[in-house]
């Protein structure tokens, strides 16, 4: 492990204990049905590595801003990573039973629950961005257009689309970018500009640089993703390994071969760590981020 | 037929196709699947009595501005109201085959397109408000925060989510209108709410009252709808007949009698129309609503 790996586990730490704080504060609102409240706790609240608020509060850090006021958006992020994972474990979709080491939300409730926390944890995120402190609302609705462009059907839900048709299908290497760009980088590229749209005063070469770097990370994030399907521990990843190659999804390794899926890797890290040139110390835990992305074993 | 039910009769139509107009052209933004688009066209654009925009179009009339600005989220109040109905048709939820007199959408298509479906649709009705034109920020993040309260795990969801816990328990007149007031209640306030915010200048007295209005009707609605359920017939009414009672559904005429039910919604009219007192000529495609509302066969 790197120095700076070392860093990103310490700065995701940091991130994670102050998310999971504001998250369970936003879903103690008044709800309407225990059981609904429940089963929304129970799927945000669970675990999970808090990647995508983190990467939030870190790029407001490398634009200037106090993480402080990046807070709520990066819960709206990660309330929106959540439903998404609720819904794509759903019998009709991925049936998946195992989450984050624990039965998935209709195991563990039923699913009607579970498709109804899945809504009711979207409809939170707008709500929370809606209501962010400290920013303007012109900053408000600049987040809310970027989130939902994001995960709707232009974004992650189109993705996830793109993912059912894929099963049983082999896609080339364009395809399968296309897929990811949309199922899990839209999101990824979302938690990085709400971070800069905290800044008022945000450089569009910032946000461009800012955009190079998260579209590497992203796929980045998901050729990973595929190693672990295949060489990760079960125990350790929290769902079934081996689980992609089983529905006979199209992954990285499936086409690229284990090694030059790593090589892809190497190349998308740099890119990742390239583009942050623009920037000074002020970056350095998305650099910092970028390296434990590449390295994680879960 | 009164003449004032044949105004809304003509009103809603003219809001229809403004509405409809509308939501294909905000639909056909591109989407990263083609059978997703699909599904959300066919959930979205086959019918609909499209009573809610119709109420945001006419509540922005009452507060003397033009329609036009309410289109827009208009729109929105029909996206979630159409998610929910998607996802409320499912297998694990009302298990229900036909809406709007066709298959639902997990039927025409599939259980995955369809909750997708729902998904991008609730995403979408968020990213209109956020663009919606002739609106400041200001009070797109008020619409946004009004919609994302009424739709979430306070409002309709929440709703939702007793009214599954509800079946085959009997509620009292109490537990009945909580249900109702969440599941169908919440958004037809938002409509009008949504409405009313399209001015700026709207007054608390105004707000208030069309507040009044749209609680009363909520609850009207839900009784006729039980009443329809009884004595409508499924080829007008576009779903099965008798539907209610087969799942063993708490419904106004189970606890009221059909007698009874019917003074409930008579009473309920009158408070509507009574709440607009305090408006002139400009509410009068409002007081015509209420109208359609307790006399509609489907």
């Amino acid at each position: 492990m790197t120095d700076r790996t070392a860093l990103a586990i310490d700065y995701i730490e940091q991130c994670r204990q102050r998310i999971d704080a504001e998250l369970d504060r936003s879903i103690r609102q008044d709800s309407a049905s225990e059981r609904l409240q429940e089963t929304m706790r129970y799927s945000v609240l669970g675990g999970g590595k808090r990647i995508r608020p983190a990467l939030c509060l870190a790029a407001a850090r490398a634009v200037g801003c106090d993480e402080e006021v990046a807070l709520v958006p990066a819960c709206a992020l990660e309330l929106i990573h959540a439903y998404s994972l609720v819904h794509d474990d759903l019998p009709a979709m991925d049936d998946d039973d195992l989450r984050r080491g624990r039965p998935t939300a209709h195991i563990a409730f039923d699913e009607a629950s579970a498709i109804l926390a899945g809504d009711a944890l979207q409809t939170l995120a707008f709500s929370l961005l809606a209501g962010a402190p400290g920013l303007s609302d012109t900053q408000r609705i600049a987040m809310i257009t970027k989130l939902a462009q994001a995960s709707g059907h232009a974004g992650m839900v189109g993705g996830q689309a793109i993912d059912l048709e894929s099963v049983g299908i082999k896609l080339n290497l364009d395809q399968l970018e296309t897929m990811h760009r949309h199922k899990t980088g839209a999101l990824i590229e979302a938690s990085v500009d709400l971070g800069a749209l905290t800044s008022a005063g945000v450089s569009q070469e910032q946000r461009v640089a800012l955009a190079n770097y998260a579209r590497a990370l992203g796929l980045a994030f998901q050729v990973q993703d595929d190693l672990l399907d295949i060489e990760g521990d079960t125990a350790i990843i929290g769902k079934r390994q081996g689980s992609d190659a089983a529905k006979a999804k199209p992954t990285y390794p499936a086409l690229l071969g284990l090694e030059g899926a790593r090589e892809h890797l190497a190349t998308l890290l740099e890119q990742a760590q390239r583009a942050l040139g623009v920037f000074g110390a002020e970056a350095e835990p998305l650099r910092a981020m970028a390296d434990y992305v590449v390295t994680r074993n879960h």
